[in-house]
């Protein structure tokens, strides 16, 4: 077909909606380049300002997850997953949560992106793993899964072009904040990986992309909607993010954490976290009742069965998988410098966003994409919220290249730092959970993408 | 200053107010370049949505006029007018009221584009004139001001450039359609034209731009706005637009109607609103009473002095002036072909746009910027609405490059002409004339840009 592209972007602009071909045409144009920059700029705003419906939504998902390469899980038995989380500080639950998963006989098939932003994203956790290689093709991913039960691999640039796309041009236009764009963006990327069932974590807080519980929880919801539509089961978890998840913040220290988890060594709130994503990922795929699974996957972090396969993970991408059980074999920053508390208290607040500001600086994160992370640096918190600390007691611990690097970032650390006379309560670590009742139908036979003449329905199997 | 863009888009994105200063570095980043595209279509976007302030529209309108070359007409004496027609069929008032607004002593001084659309602008009618140049220099064209006391040249590509950048990546992003950017623009061309007064006919109906009288009539509040913030008096005409205006249209075509209406023998309407609008020139300019003004340019008209200012602004630029009492010396299409009546009647609709498209497709307009236009081909009607006609009586005649073209203009025009049993009125040709009452502070000393400090305050000179 060829699209009118001028009359595409007015009907946007007067709040119509888009009938399923040409927005199908418009995505097809945003992949090949066809649709000029400004002309996606201009429907982005339109979008931003006039909304886009749960069914043009569900429309332009589908569109962009097939504007490139896809991965075909199905040749792998059973109910496959996947786990996304929309970023947080010190978040390192992917590392605890799939293997666990996995253990537990639910093949587990990620494909991840590089973090943007003030700390690495898991693949730039993972790098950080001597020997480890993040870049599989399609078939090896596949094959790995299918061999170990788990990948974690980087996507690459052939996958969901339209929405590297759109997303490169929202980033600049000041149209990312949109409900339905950005749901579209994560769930299309989910659906071309490939996997049957989903777990979001939603990240709440200050710390987060996300602010406020209400939001979130809209996000979650316009997730779930398009699983429905687009044949994939969604749950989603709305968890804090107002502090760190875990104590350490930084990639190499980040895996370290994750690895004492999975021996039983870990910090409480990622062990629940990592319990929670992998129950509900167990539950999806397997209908099993939520305290059964839970049982099965504690213990299955008790007696090493989730750490092993992490090891067998790492492993197979070429990684020392002695990390595990040896963290001293990951990249250690040579200067290490210690926050002292300045008086006596509770910990009212620890600012997730400054730590992650402080952690940047160090050169955990990037700044522009080109930018490369320094694996060994960040931060290591020795408190949480609620906890009690003593005048000049050390309550983080910073990790850095230089002297000058430790000293500049312990000092600014305290700014994250808030401290109570009175006790203060722990905050809840995760608000709620978002699940979609979903008919017997929908459960039989997940795997396959729908045909495009389905999606538009709002279902993507007979009821 | 350094301007946040992404910031700046949000601001507008989110309905909030751009302070100047912000205003005009986006305005400083259009013109140079600096701004890419895709962030001017963003912003156009959301200001078509969210709409701009008057005081927003001032701003971007006086900092677009300064983006480029201006007109300094300063160091001639007196009051100098501009005119500018929002664009209709058949529409070659400007060669009949401009010298007679020049022979009435004010003189004229008018930048204008090229058409683009079904007929050619007022540039391309004057190049039908054998030898006539429209490219002048500032320069030069502020000379022939001076010394003719009436000169029409093309705008170059160094006036207005940021309006040239912003409304080529409107027109092609769905968002040329919002008033304040459409007062925005032409005002914007007009200031930097350097006329104190300017008369603007903004034509309402079925070949217009704008097609509803209340639109016409808040753009044309919008632009007279615009001119008491910037420094300049405005007036507007809001005349009809159903039917083209006067019998010809077609470049040649057109040109030897204007000048049959300067000799006398023109058609009424033309006549009646080249009247109109040079007598608001007059008057505004002058502060005449305006019905002396009328008789005077009657007189003026009457006895021949307009038509001598026309030939004497065809000379200066290089132009053969006996074109305006021998019109053979145009060029002349070789083949004629008339339109019947289907059935005696009455006219009841004569639709402009239907005839300008067929002037369009024998050569008249462009379809794109880089068209040539041929000067001699178009359409003249022999019957206005109202007319009585007898069946198989011509009602309109096409000038043609071919026989087939002829042929085919002739079958095509039929379906712009419909016929009633009973007599229909003449429609009214002038709906209504807006124009600022204005404080005698305004009118002493309206020739200078306002200083960018008083735009903002939405007065350009103490009250």
């Amino acid at each position: 077909m060829t699209l009118d592209i001028v009359r595409f972007i007015a009907e946007k602009r007067d709040g119509r909606e888009h009938d399923e071909a040409s927005l199908r045409g418009f995505v097809a144009g945003v992949a090949s380049g066809a649709v000029p920059d400004y002309q996606v700029a201009a429907w982005c705003m339109a979008a931003y300002l006039r909304g886009l419906s749960p069914t043009e939504t569900a429309v332009l998902t589908h569109a962009m997850a097939l504007s490139g390469e896809t991965v075909d899980l199905s040749s792998i038995p059973g109910v496959k997953g996947d786990k996304h989380s929309s970023g947080g500080v010190g978040d390192k639950a992917t590392l605890v949560a799939a293997p666990l998963a996995a253990a537990a006989g639910v093949p587990v098939a990620k494909l991840s992106g590089r973090g943007l932003g003030h700390t690495g994203g898991t693949i730039d956790k993972l790098e950080s793993i001597p020997g480890f290689r993040s870049a599989l093709s399609i078939d090896d991913f596949v094959a790995q899964v299918r061999s170990v039960g788990l990948a974690v691999a980087a996507a690459t640039e052939r996958l969901v072009p339209a929405d590297k796309r759109l997303y490169a041009i929202r980033d600049v236009t000041a149209t990312v904040d949109s409900l339905p764009l950005i749901a579209s963006s994560i769930m299309s990327k989910k659906i071309a990986g490939g996997a049957d069932v989903i777990v979001l974590d939603v990240k709440v807080g200050a710390g987060a992309f996300v602010r406020e519980l209400d939001r979130a929880r809209e996000l979650a919801r316009a997730m779930i909607d398009l699983g429905r539509r687009l044949g994939r089961r969604v749950a989603a978890v709305l968890s804090n993010m107002d502090q760190p998840l875990g104590y350490a913040v930084g990639n190499a220290l980040e895996v370290a954490e994750a690895a004492a988890a999975l021996r039983g060594e870990g910090p409480a709130d990622l062990v629940e976290l990592s319990l929670e994503l992998a129950g509900r990922l167990v539950t999806l795929a397997t209908g099993e009742d939520a305290a059964a699974a839970r049982r099965r996957l504690e213990g299955l972090l008790r007696d090493g069965s989730a750490a092993e396969r992490l090891r067998r993970m790492i492993a197979a991408q070429g990684g020392d998988a002695r990390v595990v059980d040896e963290p001293w074999r990951l990249p250690q920053a040579p200067h290490v410098r210690e926050a002292a508390a300045p008086e006596a208290g509770y910990v009212a607040r620890l600012d997730a966003l400054r730590v992650a500001e402080v952690a940047l600086s160090l050169g955990a994160g990037r700044r522009r994409k080109e930018d490369a992370v320094d694996p060994a640096v960040g931060v290591v918190l020795a408190k949480k919220v609620g906890d009690a600390v003593e005048r000049g007691e050390p309550w983080a611990r910073v990790h850095a290249r230089t002297p000058e690097a430790a000293e500049a970032a312990a000092a600014a650390l305290q700014a994250a730092l808030a401290l109570s006379a009175q006790p203060v309560p722990r905050p809840p670590l995760v608000h709620e959970v978002l699940e979609e009742r979903l008919s017997p139908a929908l459960v039989s036979d997940p795997r396959c993408l729908p045909r495009p003449d389905r999606v538009a329905s709002g279902r993507s199997s007979p009821p």
